[in-house]
């Protein structure tokens, strides 16, 4: 059976701010001072399981353009522009018809674009172990992480340690993202794994799935399908891809389902959630600090410095993170980057909104 | 007798970097937000005294064009260039034989370009005072203010309050940048000033002292005076002034002549020694902030961000001084505004002069 990806690409990213925008989010940026943008790294890592012509984007037309310049290897058939945001079930059904289109079945691989991983080998190897257990199963399998420490902006999944298919467990039910203690407690009990958003099952099995969990938006999808490679498709797929409910795969569907698996990976995952990831996703300099571009420091430390062009002067602080782009610079408390939004907040509110 | 005024502009204030550059020092920068440089602000300021006319600048090739823009009311004869920075004494003497073959005699005003005066009526009193005294007593006057708390940055005058002329008391004896703990004890006895580096006398006097204290200098200075208006001029200015002894009036000059005199001045005085000094020249917002120019605050305090024509966006910080300019940005500690030399320094060595 042929391996088809759909790797999501459809978001904004603005805990990247000023470095990602809502014309250029962070799955289109280098994070790692290598120039590769993150979904680059994405379609690259797959390689060993996937051809490069069954790779799929889903995204919007905003950011078409920026997937065919980072991504010239992609064809151009297989980059799937959602026509307004309805979440993830209606995305990843829209990417599904497609495969079953072009396939009739086919293993489905979904991934974000926007996250790293730090051991690539062991990520394809855990790949493939999901994919058997999609297989044998014809079920839906995700990856779980193994937690590291008990992180409260994940949501967790519990496995049922006692029935396996393959590598995988069986899963016991999806948690919310937990308050502190609780996140504690998940790691004392053990079984609880971060719920990365990685899924993998045959485009039969998540079609089925969501023809009895969200049936309505199947219906929609279905008709969807029939136009894909007519002249009606951009109508029909606007026309219903709009009156669809927006709804997670998570909530709407997997949770719903009963033959559903998750995969413990531990391959170096990182969602990359907001600036503080460039300290994980590269090696600091002996005072602690991360350096890029064009920067001058004195007295400075456990800082993170992205520059650009223009030099950067930073003297006698501790815990920062700046961030310079052509237009916007970020001077921002390492403590405090959840705030970034409160900023964007206030510039729309300003009708300042050519820098968002 | 005609009053002239030779205005001080050669300095390169480093402390100011990244606003002040080698070829654009803090007295060309407006540090208030009105647009208007230090140096034009300095003109304007004597023009109830001295004719624009009678405006002597003193400073170098590299700045003369600066000179010019800002100032297109001064004569270009009365721009004066030293060809090399020979301290206060030289300089000094070169604006007074200027005025000698000029004016033959004339009341001289000595005075920095890169001062802050909060009360500038008060301050042309005070001047207006000061020349008193150098008219009667024929000797030198300096300004002196009163000191507001124990600065360790100012050299003191020590005033014999005993002994008046007109509104000035004899000054006892100069003294150097103290400590804290001798500022504290100037502070509490009383009789101290701090020493502001602005000047009166008349031109006779200064030279007559110079002749004294520093006739080396003397020396050259008549040879440079005869050849003014000649086509020698640059040549034996060159010359001359190249040989000249490195010292400054206070010590050369004024420590070694006895009629000297002091003016205790309270004209809201500010030597804008800093970005620090922002806070002192500029009214801050309820958080304690000065902010100028494209800038966007949340949860910032007691900070100085003065942009330019990016958007300066900061997050979550306090204390904090933001200089953004064409080609670099400076962020750094409020306490640490001392270690900008430490960065120009390390960024001379690395052969990046083109930012200094």
């Amino acid at each position: 059976m042929k391996t088809a990806a759909l790797i999501l690409a459809g978001g904004k990213g603005e805990r990247f701010w000023p470095g990602s925008r809502s014309a250029h989010p962070k799955q289109f940026l280098s994070l790692t001072g290598d120039g590769i943008s993150m979904i680059a790294h994405t379609v690259e890592r797959i390689l060993p399981l996937v051809a490069m012509e069954d790779i799929f984007i889903s995204t919007n037309e905003s950011y078409r353009s920026l997937v065919e310049e980072q991504l010239p290897g992609i064809k151009k058939e297989n980059i799937i522009c959602e026509p307004v945001a309805r979440n993830t079930a209606p995305g990843i059904g829209l990417g599904a018809v497609h495969m079953r289109k072009a396939y009739k079945d086919a293993m489905m691989l979904v991934l974000p674009s926007d996250h790293q991983i730090g051991k690539p080998e062991e990520y394809i190897k855990c790949l493939s172990a999901a994919m058997e257990t999609a297989e044998i199963s014809e079920g839906l399998v995700t990856m779980g992480i193994t937690p590291s420490f008990p992180e409260t902006g994940y949501g967790y999944i519990r496995a049922d340690v006692g029935e396996k298919c393959a590598d995988a467990f069986k899963v016991e039910r999806f948690v919310e993202k937990p308050d502190l203690e609780t996140a504690k407690k998940y790691l004392e009990e053990g079984g609880y794994l971060w719920n990365s958003g990685q899924f993998i099952w045959k485009v039969s099995a998540i079609l089925s799935a969501m023809e009895k969990a969200v049936p309505s938006v199947y219906s929609g999808l279905e008709k969807i399908e029939s136009a894909i490679g007519t002249p009606d498709y951009e109508n029909i797929l606007l026309q219903e891809f709009e009156k669809m409910e927006s709804v997670s795969v998570d909530n709407g569907v997997m949770e719903k389902e009963k033959k559903i698996f998750v995969l413990p990976g531990d391959f170096g995952w990182d969602d990359v959630g907001s600036w503080l990831a460039l300290e994980r996703l590269n090696k600091p300099d002996a005072d602690g600090n991360i350096v890029q571009g064009n920067a001058e420091l004195s007295g400075v430390s456990s800082s993170i410095i992205r520059a650009d062009k223009k030099l950067i002067a930073v003297v006698g602080l501790e815990d920062v993170v700046v961030v310079d782009t052509e237009d916007a610079t970020l001077i921002c408390s390492k403590e405090k980057t959840g705030d970034i939004k409160k900023l964007l907040a206030a510039l729309k509110a300003k009708g300042r909104e050519g820098y968002l």
